[in-house]
């Protein structure tokens, strides 16, 4: 190994971990699609060992001092350096934590979530309160000895894990400026959104919703060459790069879920086709963080395909493939664009519209930022729950099925993953704003399907990026300035309160 | 790791190789029936690290010391005796061989094996001779270098690969038998079996001849919550013990040899799914070797599914699924079997019938044999193969397209797998003869679809087995003598000569 930069013996075990991880996503891919359930205990021996393989190679002993090595002749190159910061984070993180800590935070949250399951069914919260007070012991341990490594708080540690160098103390004040302002909005768009209308009449075979998903992706830029569509039990964005995997579910009463479904996931699905393909194999060429992913699935769902023009366009599409006709009734574009933005505030965060979903993310900061932090015990998260609904949405929670006990987050010890939902909503805005400044045609241009200039601007914007830069400096490139909530906002209220883009009725 | 005895260190990493490989081989499941094209760079990345690391886990510096370890207090437990010598096989076989010469040898496939599919497709046997020659070079070198290992000659030990402790030797003479007396069967064969039967008109659309083929394999045993089955361009058995995927291709015009092939990979996969459950992520749990394997495959489609005895109770639900009539026309059990047993000799091995496959396979021993031990030079092969099919067939051969350039074996440096084709054929047959002497019901059952008898015996007497004892002790073990082609030349006397089974026409 004498004569072999440092540098060149990390990338080729990087390049490794990276075949590694990509094997065990298509494995995912498959146990979530096609496995038969009888494989699922070998499955699982397969992934096991992937992922102890994958941190051995990562947390072997040389790894520090190749890393130390290579960072004391650094190269000029922006991607070589980038590259380089991120085989340095992912070290940080998985050298972090005692292996024995991260087996007992595995074993507990395996056991919490199976509790969990039967408890939701059954509205049982008494159940869950001791394992997921030992989830969040073991979640506190480990914030607090990521915290040391990273040099930040317990819960910003956890949240590094979803989101590089995301701190809570810069979130909370965008997030205080959307819950001051979301529930006037809410009410103003109550208000203007009229009578509900009624939702094209069914049944819509699942072949045909395909057919029609299908079409949509295409139109997208969606390349099936390098990827796929499937069923699976929830819609996920999976595979590698080249080999990129969408899923959804159909449900032949109501098409218009698992069209919106698909458009989202191949927002996911553009982003990572269109990383860096000359850092495939190595940190710097994946992935930035889970706001930026989400972000791209929200500009293309809710920015893009939820807006009037774009409604207009798709409206005759869906009727001719889902209906057999394209003027059939009750597929006019109008119809169709009040349906998609309909606004009801309601319990559940996965039912939420646009402008109630950030209430709901809100929420569970404050709450898992408390309960981290060793404010809110376990035995006072239902009723702090019920309260928060209460001052943020105004509605009461009757039952913790509904409450607490909705979302499987917590209960498989996934603290600080919350937050990437609304940052994403947030980026999405302004990402949208921006590239619509820049190519002043993308409105007409989705006006006629036409996604080719939009997706050229993310590609170079956003998706070619890779790592290079973090997600505040790659915001501000492309946006000439910081997240700022209220472009956000003023969407919200273009569309729900304004009602921009609808024909006077 | 003091206080762990050397046997259990060697266990654990003998489960993860296990975990290895079989990610590794849904992986490969994936590739050759849903993966998209562009995918295809991709996954050969995941798939050459996980055989790099699979590879290192093997053939660590302390295995060897762990292993001598092990034998040093030797277990009295059959199972964990034939377990570490199944370790110290996979062991030898993986240090023999420096690490350059591996990397030569995949290289020169890899090069052999592009050049061969376009020499075939344009019949020019000039383009292959130079990189088949370097794929030889490699491969005797390979066989020298296992030969010193194993104790064996060159050919043996490339034929050790793929049936442990085989011998060429032991071969020959079993081979020289069949040689000798397959010319006779076939020309009585040939008189005996009348004119060829209409086979019944199509199109059959593809999905009907799956729901047909899910039908017979569920008829079979065959367990779909542990396994699937799909499509891909060429059939084979694929995934894991306990998710075992087959695959078929389907002709519409004539449904006849999706239907078999199914049942083919099912006596596979049927196997598969048999070896010791216990025993999963250990050497001694998985397959015994190929001749094993084929013999499987071969008593399900040759010795029990072409039977007309099975063929009687088939016919009918052929008919209704297929033609959607029991009894329409063309789909009577008569014509039925003389179709599945329909004997034409030919130059392509693939469309061989029972009787005249071996020969093909002889030929390639022969061949493959004196390549090997330098008695046959590349430049040579092509007259050779005519000389051979002229002694052992009688027929010319026009094109080396139809002679040595059929089959990918070599071009893709797999010398000494053939041999496993004929062995399993004989196997087949011996164990099906041993398995109606043990239960004579086993005929009466198949001719009404209970597979049940059959599929126990074969469990207990072989798939359950492992790799407990070598391929002739189970076959001893199970018949009473060894392997006998006087056993096989008997089925195909009965079948072919006599028609055994078939009412006077």
């Amino acid at each position: 190994m004498e004569a072999i930069p440092p540098i060149a013996v990390l990338k080729t075990r990087f390049a490794r971990l990276t075949h590694l991880q990509d094997a065990a996503g298509v494995l995912h891919w498959d146990l979530s699609t096609v496995m038969p359930a009888g494989g699922a205990e070998a499955r699982a021996a397969q992934l096991a060992t992937l992922k102890a393989m994958a941190h051995e190679l990562l947390t072997a002993p040389e790894v520090g001092d190749l890393l130390d090595a290579a960072e004391a002749s650094p190269d000029a190159d922006p991607w070589e350096a980038a590259n380089l910061r991120a085989m340095r984070r992912q070290w940080r993180h998985a050298t972090a934590l005692p292996s024995d800590l991260v087996a007992a935070h595995a074993h507990a949250c395996a056991a919490c979530e199976m509790t969990w399951r039967r408890a939701r069914a059954e509205n049982d919260v008494a159940a869950v309160r001791a394992p997921l007070a030992r989830v969040l012991t073991l979640t506190r341990e480990i914030g607090q000895a990521r915290a040391g490594v990273l040099g930040c708080d317990p819960y910003d540690a956890l949240l590094d894990e979803f989101e590089p160098d995301a701190r809570a103390a810069a979130i909370a004040p965008l997030f205080d400026r959307l819950a001051e302002t979301l529930p006037g909005i809410l009410d103003d768009a109550l208000a203007a959104q009229g009578p509900a209308p009624t939702p094209p009449a069914g049944p819509f075979p699942a072949d045909r919703q395909e057919a029609l998903a299908r079409r949509l992706m295409e139109t997208l830029g969606f390349d099936f060459h390098h990827g796929r569509l499937d069923q699976s039990l929830h819609p996920f964005c999976g595979g590698v790069p080249d080999d990129v995997r969408i899923t959804t579910r159909y449900d032949e009463a109501d098409a218009t879920g698992a069209i919106m479904a698909v458009l989202h996931e191949t927002g996911h699905a553009l982003y990572e086709r269109g990383l860096p393909a000359a850092w495939r194999d190595q940190p710097v060429g994946r992935a930035l963080g889970m706001s930026i992913h989400e972000s791209q699935s929200l500009l293309i769902e809710m920015q893009a395909c939820r807006s009037r023009a774009f409604l207009g366009w798709a409206a005759p599409l869906m009727a001719e493939l889902l209906a057999g006709d394209p003027r059939a009734p009750g597929w006019d574009a109008d119809t169709l664009h009040r349906l998609y933005t309909r606004v009801a505030p309601g319990l559940i965060r996965v039912d939420a519209d646009e402008v109630t979903y950030p209430v709901h993310v809100i929420l569970r900061f404050r709450l898992e930022r408390a309960m981290i932090a060793g404010d809110l015990a376990v035995d006072d998260l239902p009723g702090a729950w019920r309260e928060g609904m209460k001052d943020l949405l105004g509605l009461e929670v009757p039952t913790d099925r509904d409450g607490c006990l909705q979302d499987i987050h917590w209960y498989d010890g996934a603290f600080g993953y919350f937050p990437t939902y609304t940052l994403g909503a947030m980026t999405a805005a302004q990402l949208f704003q921006a590239a619509v400044a820049a190519r002043p045609s993308i409105p007409e241009d989705l006006a006629r399907g036409h996604f080719g200039p939009l997706l050229d601007w993310l590609r170079e914007t956003v998706h070619e990026k890779g790592c290079l830069v973090t997600a505040p400096d790659l915001l501000t490139a492309a946006t000439g300035r910081p997240l700022d909530p209220d472009v956000f906002l003023g969407h919200l209220r273009a569309r729900y309160v304004e009602r921009m883009g609808e024909r006077a009725r």
